[in-house]
């Protein structure tokens, strides 16, 4: 790992700091730091602050990093865009989301990406941004910047996210999978802070999960690590999306979760259920998520069934890969303790004991800003030189 | 990565080699390794070879390992122990394998491993050792160099396996679980030479899998990744020997085959089996192995059974970790090319073609030999200063 990264991610996450905090907390030569810091201040990235106080009979002078660096983080999902400019130390200086349909296609969101953040500049927030982070709701060439075969992006396949925005805006770019992003905003911000190994599932639209392995995010050969939802957990179950029969997605999703609601109003076995699907006309995972928490039994079975069939899949995960913890986020992690009780109890029952007995699973502490705060982070990997590509 | 590592692990690849072509190899400013060499020339680590003839008029000599370097690599299965004493480019100067039940216990077969060992010292391989590998079939607290509960390995859970041969044989000892050497083995000289996220899966009195991650083997938070054997593949399947129900190992393991090659033979439906059941009084997995290799249907039959339920669990683990290779190695990889088939056509079919388009799935190279060659492996890694504990 460079110096000048190390320098750098320390005095975003732990300045502003004396030169000899600084020096305690990165395992260089002395003079190798100095050096380096005396190059970052001329750059202008890292600036002189105020006096720590007298320190020995004499006073000490704090560096931080320069509070006019500027990070836009973007969340894009399938029915909403998030932004945010935040400073070097990714405190928010401006945020901003509204309703933002990704079928609209590539040209049509990220225009609106490029207005919103027109207008933050318009308003003072920044004058130039340092990077760009921006999550999308399907698989990424985190090398190429581009999506891949996105399933619920029409339009979006291969284009070249990164080229247009780093040309819109006169800065680096960075473009990764949204569950990555959030993996990231959680290892950095969140309930994984000090973790190493983690698996942080997704449960929304659809099923995903991120890898965090040794402190850095594991996308795999073809950067498609972590697409667990089609994965088979019944062989008698229904037909994808994919083509495949019984996918989890297939089993657990917001669809599949309306589905089963309006099944269970339909054949009467639901009172609840039955008066929303006479009321509305039809009925959504959030329903389902309603009545569990207002208690209907139904609408518990729902959750606790499609909580086994993740879990399942989680177990099979947590044998093979023995991660340090599993944080569960995304919408439907609103669906939480009973969700998460199910969870649980299967992976500790099917998994084996050495590798489930120091194993916390927990939602996320984020929740639904998981996914700004994370493209945050990964704006200010790439401005800071992160040693992985 | 330290220089020292760096440049020990290159002329053990890649040496003897003059001082400008290990500075062509390494990025490192020239003068820190020219320094770091000095020193390892000064210690005796490395020595002055012959001259590379002239260069530019003036003769430039090379350096090449101390050729006194001595390791051990110990490889234990359920019946046998293979030692091998190398140099420190890992070459064999003498080996030897013998029958030995593990569950004779540890201070009888660690105990045989010194008297092979110091055999091989009397027979003038080595006056002195500067490392131990030694891979174990269970699972293993890398950090600790113990076993941690065994299935297979009665009386040895916790017996401080490190301690005892660092103390017999005055050297530092790595202890590993023998998929990871395996692994290793695979990566450093059999056909994974090239590939940074590997899966090795061991198919032979059980079933387990071995991962590197960006060239580094991964063993997870408490040690135990890669333990794919209870993974369920069929919720109706018979109780395993873990408690859980439908377990890969007890549907496809040696026990397994050896079962169903009984149960073919009692009922008439193969010939052959029912012939050598009668002749012998039992089955096992090799006379399945032996039936499909001479082309009797019934057990191609059980070996391509098999090889579904392996490849369904393989199918989950490649959409999760999108790996770059897949080797197959193990006693029962001798199922050989029915096998393998088998496995590509349900991992080709049930994993996303992102995550297959480029994915090779390939018999171990090294075979019987992994687990020895991984062990020396470990050793050097271990005595040239391996950054990763």
């Amino acid at each position: 790992m460079s110096i000048r990264y190390e320098l750098l991610t320390v005095l975003r996450d732990h300045g502003p700091l004396s030169r000899a905090q600084l020096a305690g907390r990165l395992e260089v030569p002395r003079r190798r730091l100095l050096a380096e810091l005396d190059h970052l201040v001329e750059a202008g990235k890292v600036v002189e602050a105020e006096s720590a106080g007298p320190r020995r009979g004499r006073r000490s002078t704090l560096v931080k990093l320069d509070p006019g660096l500027r990070f836009a983080a973007v969340d894009l999902d399938a029915r909403s865009v998030g932004v945010e400019v935040t400073d070097g130390c990714l405190r928010a200086v401006a945020s901003y989301s509204e309703h933002c349909d990704i079928r609209t296609g590539p040209v049509n969101v990220l225009g609106r990406v490029t207005q919103i953040l027109e207008k933050m500049r318009a308003q003072g927030h920044f004058t130039q941004l340092d990077a760009i982070g921006i999550g999308l709701p399907g698989p990424v060439s985190f090398r190429e910047g581009v999506p891949v075969s996105p399933p619920i992006m029409p339009g979006w396949d291969r284009h070249p996210v990164r080229d247009v925005l780093s040309g819109e805006h006169g800065c680096p770019v960075a473009v990764d999978n949204d569950v990555n992003v959030m993996t990231l905003g959680e290892q950095h911000s969140g309930v994984a802070r000090t973790v190493d190994n983690l698996i942080f599932v997704k449960i929304g639209s659809g099923v995903g999960c991120g890898m965090q392995i040794a402190g850095r995010i594991y996308r795999g050969a073809a950067g498609c690590a972590g697409d667990i939802g089609h994965i088979q957990v019944d062989a008698d179950g229904p037909v994808c999306s994919c083509g495949n029969v019984g996918c989890l997605e297939a089993l657990f999703s917001q669809e599949a979760l309306a589905r089963h609601a309006e099944s269970a109003a339909d054949d009467g076995r639901s009172l609840l259920l039955a008066e929303l699907l006479a009321a509305k006309g039809c009925l959504t995972a959030r329903d389902v998520a309603d009545g569990a928490a207002a208690g209907d039994a139904v609408c518990i079975g729902i959750v606790r069934a499609g909580g086994r069939q993740v879990g399942q899949v989680l177990a099979g995960l947590v044998s093979f890969m023995n991660p340090s913890m599993i944080v569960i986020g995304g919408d439907l992690a609103d669906l939480g303790h009973i969700l998460l009780a199910e969870l649980r109890s299967v992976v500790y029952q099917r998994s084996l004991p050495l590798a489930t007995g120091d194993l916390p699973m927990v939602l996320s502490e984020l929740g639904a800003r998981a996914g700004v705060v994370g493209a945050a982070v990964l704006a200010s990997e790439l401005a800071y030189g992160s040693p992985v590509s």
